[in-house]
């Protein structure tokens, strides 16, 4: 298979998964890193180590975006660990790195990081996570639902390559 | 009425609301206003502006935390401009400043302050905004509803209060 | 004297301050205070308790914006805390909510706050601080030196309400 | 040359260097390259763009924390883009993700970097940077000069080396 060159994919998750969730993260990330694409979390427990684990059994390469600055808090499958010293507040980078993001599971951090993932056009994939709604004028949350973890995979990779040959953006 | 002694109260909504919603917002304000509880928001139009401008009417003082650096960005009815200089990041800081939240209406912005809140045990007051659910679990996203400003104003001073009096957090 | 309407100017330096760096940050804040002038600083100990201190006495107004999340970390001459959960990144906003910096002796994270305020084209008057220079090309760190606070006080606000007067800066 | 396993090294400096201080640069880039060391800086132009161009021509891997959102501002030498969207406050990722730093020439921006290092315990190395003094109490701002790049990356591998050595720092 052609590795993806360069596709960066966010996966967010909680740090407590059911073991369900975690298989599926690990899941995720054996998929991912089966197609050359390059993971990005938030470098701790939980999915995050879950679909670490799984993308270095199968060759990927993993960032992992933590919340403080010691790169030896991150779990043990991730290869580049960014410090930010940021608190909760370094979820915003993990999304924003990722050309799309697949949610597995997910607690409040994971709801926060779908809101900033929608608010910034990236186009997000959800198994088994928040589904959600607006009361005022019944707009829907825009997640796409996956049935499983290759086909989140799959999802993930087609969007994240539309956004890929859009024009630059502005905010660079 | 007694005014609340240094109690803040987080308004958070989109830039761009319903005339319905931009309503609700000026009439938060100008209950929040009344009550003597200071008002903190993202300081700029739509919702942020209708609930200083309401806030502002009934003797309120507001706070306005910027996404960017000139303090002359804040509408005309902030009091105090907080310039940040993190884009949306900011949003973090519009949660974390208030003893509690109150949500008008609401874009992707406003999903993932909620969800920022909500992960960091600020309890949220709901008024026309998103409703969610976790397909994994069947938690909820533990907002509370209000029926209308005076209600969500009334909900939200207790919440703060009752947060208030709990035990300084370790996190300072 | 007539007030300074709605400027706002930062005090920044160091935790753990000598006696004398106390005593002049005490004295910066209240000359801050008798002109009227609402301070922001980074509301935790040190010069940063001594400044708001002394606008306290003074009848200013005080600013503190926290690394945490608990606003009973402040220290209590603190009117309106700011609770951004970014620990020292949250020195940035201390500078850019300033119009103009005053520094009072001061420890590396006085050094960074220099660099970010200089950085922004934001005046920075030193009291006892950092002085600085560039080995390639012998350029200085062009902060205003200060003979004393009340000398601090008048450079800050004259420096703040010409930037004050400057057209609004682009990014917002 | 055995590779230095997963260590990474900050280089940071201003985006409009003198012809000299961008050939420094550029050698700082090669040399760190050569000894399998991983690059992080902040991925635009200037002292960024030629450390980059440097590694990647020895072949080393490099990591740029970007300003913005979107990955294709980084410089084409930038391996892995990391989109913040925190505009400035970026600075402080950077020098937290490297174990220890490499500052050559420099502006205000650099400056600010050079003090959340140092007042985050990361050791700094200067090429024709700032130099500082405190006046209050007559310490510097201990940074270690390099004589030449080869000279920089020996000291800077050597104190990164220390420093991971060390015990995990709580922050985590």
């Amino acid at each position: 298979m052609v590795p993806e060159d360069g596709l960066i994919i966010a996966v967010i998750g909680g740090s407590e998964p059911s073991v369900e969730v975690a298989t599926l993260a690990e899941q995720v990330g054996e998929e991912l890193g089966r197609r050359g694409v390059t993971l990005v979390c938030g470098g701790l427990g939980g999915v995050m180590e879950a679909a670490c684990r799984g993308a270095k059994a199968t060759g990927g390469a993993t960032i992992g975006v933590l919340p403080g600055s010691d790169p030896r808090a991150a779990n043990p499958w991730v290869d580049i660990p960014i410090c930010t010293g940021l608190s909760y507040a370094r979820n915003v980078i993990v999304v924003k790195t990722g050309w799309s993001v697949i949610a597995v599971g997910g607690a409040y951090g994971t709801l926060s990081e779908i809101g900033h993932a929608l608010g910034d056009d990236i186009p997000v994939i959800g198994l088994r996570t928040w589904s959600m709604s607006r009361d005022a004028d019944g707009l829907d949350g825009s997640i796409l639902v996956a049935n499983d973890p290759r086909d989140a995979v799959d999802k993930a990779i087609e969007v994240a390559k539309q956004r890929r040959r859009s024009p630059a953006e502005e905010s660079g």
